[in-house]
Order: C-alpha cells, then sequence, then structure tokens
C-alpha cells in the first residue's frame, strides 16, 4: 500500500509517507511557515519513497482543531494533491495525535485556542490505546473548571506552562506527536473503510477567527 | 543552539536537527541500507536548516545496543562529521528512546539480538520520565526467565511477535521511536555536562558479531 499523510494544526508539521514497507516520517517545528515549506516536503518526501501522487491508494489528513492558517495550508495541499487523480482521503482529528501518549484509563488532550480558551477531546484507553469518547470542543477556561473537566481525569497538555491555568488537576505533558503516530491513526481507519471523497474533506473549525469575531461585532451574528 | 542527532542501531533511521527554535525531524524505516541514505538525508536536513556542520555546538549520536551494521554507519558517519571542526559528541543508550512511551513505576525494555536473546534494559518512572537504573545488558531467553527478569515489571518490546516468547510476563508495545524523544535525551545529557570528545565515541557492542563467533569456534577465544 501507498499513502502520504499531513498534519497541520499546530506549529510543528508532521509528514509521512509509506511506499509498502518503507515508511518516512518528517518533522518540521516552527522551520518556516507551513505554506513555504509543506509542497517542498511532500516532493522531497516521494522521492526518497521513489513513489508519485497518482499511486497513492490515498491521503491522510489531520483537520484540527488548532491553528486555522495552518489547517488552511494543510487541507487545501492535501485537495491539490488529491483533486487530479480523485484519491481518497481520511480525515482525522489532530488531538488524537497527541492522546497516543500514556497509558492511562481516562485523559483529556487540552490544546489552547485563542486567550482563555482550549479546545478538548476525552478518551478511554484499551489495551494501552486511546480511544475518543466525544467530538472535540471549544470552551473558556473559566466553563472547563466549572463542569466539564473533573477531577478523576488526567489533563494533557503540550506545553508546561499551560499546566499552570488548572492548578489542581492531575496533569502531564505529551510527548511530541510523531508521524509514526499518525500512521497508526491513519491506518485503523483506514482499514475501518473510513475513507472520504475529497470534496468532503473540511477542517474542525470549533473556534471563530479573529476576523469572523470582529465582523460580528460590528454587524450582528450571521446565522 | 544548533546540533545534530542520528540514531542508526535498528531498521528505523533517526535523524534531528535543531538550528535555535527550528527543529526538523526525519525518520526512515526500511527505506534502503542506512549506509546509502543516512548522508544524503544529514546533507537536505541541514539544507532545510539552513545550518553548516561547522557551526554545530554539538553531536548526538545513539551507541545502541542493536543492529551492529546499523550502529558502525551512524557511528562512523557521526566521526566523519564531528572530527573536522572538533565538535563535542554526546552518545546515549539506544534502549532509552524506547522507555519514554510509558507511564509505569517500573519497565524493562526489550530488544531482539540474535536467535534467542535479547537487549534489556530497566527504568523507573520519575514524574512520568523513564531514568535507566542498571547499564544495557545481553541475555538468552532462558537466562531472562529464570532470575532476571520479574513478573512485576512490565516489558516493552518493539513488535508484536516478540510477545509472545514471555507469555505469561505483562507487557507492551513501544510506541514508534522519534527523533523528537531523541532531542528530549540529548538535550538533557547536553545540560548536564555529559558531552565527551569524539575520539570516545564507541558503540555498545554487547552482542558478538556472528563472524566473530565463528571465528572463535574455529580458533577459540581470543581474551
Amino acid at each position: 500500500m501507498k499513502y502520504l499523510s499531513i498534519d497541520s494544526s499546530s506549529r510543528r508539521l508532521l509528514l509521512l509517507g509509506v511506499n509498502e514497507d518503507k515508511t518516512m516520517g518528517v518533522t518540521l517545528h516552527n522551520v518556516g511557515r507551513h505554506g513555504t515549506y509543506l509542497a517542498p516536503a511532500v516532493k522531497d518526501l516521494l522521492e526518497y519513497l521513489q513513489m508519485s501522487v497518482k499511486e497513492l491508494d490515498f491521503i491522510g489528513c489531520g483537520i484540527g482543531p488548532g491553528s486555522l492558517t495552518g489547517l488552511r495550508v494543510g487541507i487545501s495541499t492535501v485537495k491539490g494533491l488529491a483533486y487530479p487523480f480523485d484519491i481518497p482521503v481520511i480525515s482525522f482529528c489532530s488531538l488524537d495525535l497527541l492522546a497516543y501518549n500514556n497509558y492511562l484509563s481516562s485523559a483529556v488532550v487540552m490544546r489552547r485556542g485563542r486567550e482563555g480558551y482550549y479546545y478538548r477531546r476525552k478518551y478511554r484507553f484499551e489495551g494501552y490505546k486511546p480511544v475518543p469518547v466525544e467530538e472535540p470542543g471549544f470552551d473558556s477556561v473559566d466553563k472547563l473548571k466549572s463542569g466539564i473537566l473533573t477531577k478523576n481525569e488526567v489533563l494533557i497538555f503540550e506545553n508546561e506552562q499551560e499546566k499552570e491555568q488548572f492548578e489542581g488537576y492531575d496533569s502531564l505533558i505529551a510527548l511530541p506527536p510523531s508521524p509514526e503516530i499518525m500512521k497508526q491513526i491513519i491506518v485503523k481507519a483506514f482499514e475501518a473503510g473510513e475513507t472520504i471523497d475529497v470534496r468532503e474533506l473540511k477542517p474542525y473549525y470549533l473556534q471563530k477567527s479573529v476576523a469572523e469575531l470582529n465582523w460580528e461585532r460590528k454587524h450582528g451574528k450571521s446565522t
């Protein structure tokens, strides 16, 4: 099987290429804007693995939640690659990449959104593998503390300083997500028949962009 | 800080480059012989990060235990890069890469050596970080079962089929080691002042090569 996968939901760009038994993973963290590096990095990856886009059985794509600009770049790139050859797509929640880190009974992955807000998704663990138990959510720190989070769950953060906002909760820092964890996620989804048409691919936009918030402030809600 | 790190102790070649806040990680699994791919991959990595060998503050190097040929390639490459500019080296035990996977109280990382033999290293966990409690060892399955391993420890394997040889023991499969886990290991060692001169760099050769065993069979032990 031949496939490619991208997650661009954070400042750490994850790329994976698989050509039968050959696997190549690339992580670019802060190396530059995703928009500048993603396309050449995909090209280099395909060269290392000696395969071409039209041979791919599917393309994996992290759809967030996370950086809005990052997601637009990643998803646009996947669309650009998949459209011409009608390659099926596997989309997955980017928070799942952070859950593959620990062997707990229950945990909530927490990713910072805009000031005072967090994306979150809860997992239980089956034989050391995380299984999501809810759709990802987006809430204020106050709302999370006054009901959504319980003190029985371990919170998994990406950065040390984020723990400070949740004093009194049991928490740990996620190991950095890796392309090979992405591989486990997309292979499982592919085997479960969860491919979608590239036209259906869209991001988890749980958080409104600052531009949208400003527009609503001026003109009222659009819905 | 600028640095580079390589682990070539298994079929999964791990490469890491850091240029101040920029990090790039590359994993090549089965892509080809390490001897063919390592040098060009290092060159590409340095180009992505826009840095050159002579600028490096140190070079990290996994010294096994593991594949003898793989280690020779990795260590020779690090020597080739470090010698001309007298760049300090951080050497680390490759088994440590597999221990950063789990949040247990005690665990033993197990890596297959030649038929019927395993490399192993035991860890305790400090606030979710593994701390080795012994030097790596190399023993037969029989010897491991009749005394070295206890049933209180969790065994961490690289592949599913290896678990079968240790039925009755609590065990799990390591998450694939990643360049960013290597980063945590070498940065910790660098901060602890554990650099060595490149002339001191040598592999953990716990297992005699098949050639050595054959020689001894014919000529008697050389000790």
